[in-house]
């Protein structure tokens, strides 16, 4: 199969909104008047962010969700996207298998492929993804004021100890297994979370690095510095809760860990006034996203971790960086 | 040096256009009303595009100029892009180089990087490209008329000639060399020529896989076909011009074979009514880039190719496929 028969046949569907779709030299889109379009890229790399056995399927989802989980740190809707592919060969159970995943999760966010390219070379996914946001509401790092609440979303944590698993560092029950697995590989972008958080959030940030280290990046575009509650973050771990599948299973210092520097979360970690605790959580519900608050912004710099009595937290949390 | 640091020294420059640079989860765009946002997105792949050897700064500059390409063949302007890069090792003579060529050539254009991604892996260039249009005049591979004239911008097949130098199939006195390595690894996107010919070209496509293939795409999107002069497109190519360094150094066969399939050219194909003619000329003029006419569209599905008195050329013409 050529290069062109391949878009063809499992990435060439008819055009929606886009004026035009897959397969002219540029895709055409032309976003609402007042309205600002959100733009971001994400690379995936083979043996850096999935390991060689995913289900493609799932890499499909996923390649698309790190991307509109971009969007939804700031509140934008999603529109549209191109995928640039790289394939060492032509593997048609892959291709219907990877395209199936992706356009599952596009069609559920109403999100368009309008272009892209493919080549051979060693396995590389790369998405830019296009949303729209009226003008002057984008949810930025460089909002947050000290004060502020530190929320985040859904659970945290379950990714990285999938990851361990699968590392061999760490071993753990089947169901508690599976369910740490698809938090790796599914992640289910806030975009709803973040659509109701414009005009009430002060700042957001996607956690893909880790919950410290991307809250970092909020705090250097802002100024300010955080106070986090480590055991209120671990408590967001789906694996470790009461009920959970993994419940009992790891100490409190490998559960502060997991969740606050684990990373490949897709989660939210946003800032808000305390006067918007309320809104925050009818956000919340009406996303159908669990809000967790772990913490406050500081006007003093630096970040702070402290447990349940508010003591310090001597453990060092790193995050995550593809060149250290 | 971290990520951080890498996208600090080499990449992060103050935001222009853009309501936000570099380090937010998206950057946000706002075309102004009545344009349309023309996108596209462009995958380069050590030893597929480009040659391990090739000067970082000479690489910078070509994986910008390929996605200005694409923009140029949709008549518009550009505006932004975004990069990610996934990059064997942190080099810093190497991003030095390839951020030197790279932004050399944005500020050329005024095309502004507003986002990206870098990430460990197999050396791997990601651009996607943003420029605006009024609505409505975008070019597109789907006008092309029965009757039409087919031009070329600038010179084709030189970028081939090098391609099989550095393959071992050819061989070039130092200073044919010099000039078809210069086509190869810095081709010059047309883009004022694209701007110049909304309003007066018919349809266009720009050259990457070979002229005949990518003509190919506009007539299967034309649903029309063409003749085409082999002589005059093979009188295109810059080395084997009367002054060339080359002159005489090819026979007429491999002469047109480098014009009509040698790839990686980076001009206009493109297609305008006969009654265009001396505005297509002005436009070339306008923009300091040649035109030549060399061939014409046919309502006869089906591509032709002639020779100097209109006999058929029996050569076979292959177009580059990254699978075939």
């Amino acid at each position: 199969m050529g290069e062109f028969d391949l878009i063809a046949r499992y990435f060439k569907r008819p055009a929606k909104r886009s004026p035009l779709g897959v397969g002219d030299d540029c895709a055409l889109l032309a976003p609402a008047p007042g309205m600002q379009l959100a733009v971001s890229s994400d690379m995936l790399v083979e043996g850096r962010h999935f390991l060689s056995t995913v289900d493609p399927a799932r890499l499909g989802h996923k390649a698309l969700a790190v991307n509109l989980s971009d969007l939804a740190a700031c509140g934008a809707k999603p529109l549209a996207f191109t995928l640039a592919l790289a394939l060492p060969a032509v593997d048609e159970d892959w291709l219907a298998g990877f395209s199936r995943g992706l356009f599952a999760l596009a069609d559920a966010h109403d999100c368009e492929l309008v272009g892209g390219d493919t080549t051979r070379g060693p396995l590389n996914i790369c998405i830019t993804v296009f949303g729209d946001v009226p003008a002057g509401t984008a949810l930025l790092r460089s909002g947050a004021r000290a004060g502020d609440d530190i929320w985040v979303s859904g659970t945290i944590g379950d990714a990285r100890i999938a990851l361990e698993v699968f590392r061999g560092r760490l071993s753990l029950p089947a169901e508690a297994l599976e369910l740490a697995r698809a938090r790796m590989e599914q992640p289910a972008p806030r975009v709803a979370l973040g659509m109701a958080l414009r005009g009430i959030a002060s700042s957001a940030v996607d956690i893909s690095d880790g919950f410290l280290g991307d809250l970092g990046h909020v705090l250097g575009a802002s100024r300010v510095g955080a106070t986090v509650e480590a055991d209120a973050a671990a408590r967001c771990i789906a694996l470790c809760a009461e009920d959970g599948p993994a419940a009992g299973l790891f100490d409190a210092q490998a559960q502060r860990g997991f969740a606050l520097s684990g990373g490949d979360d897709y989660e939210l970690a946003f800032t808000a006034p305390v006067s918007a605790r309320a809104a925050v959580e009818a956000a919340g519900r009406a996303s159908d996203t669990a809000v967790t608050r772990i913490g406050r912004i500081d006007a003093e710099p630096g970040l702070r971790v402290v447990d349940a009595r508010g003591a310090p937290v001597s453990q060092r949390f790193d995050s995550f960086d593809h060149f250290a």
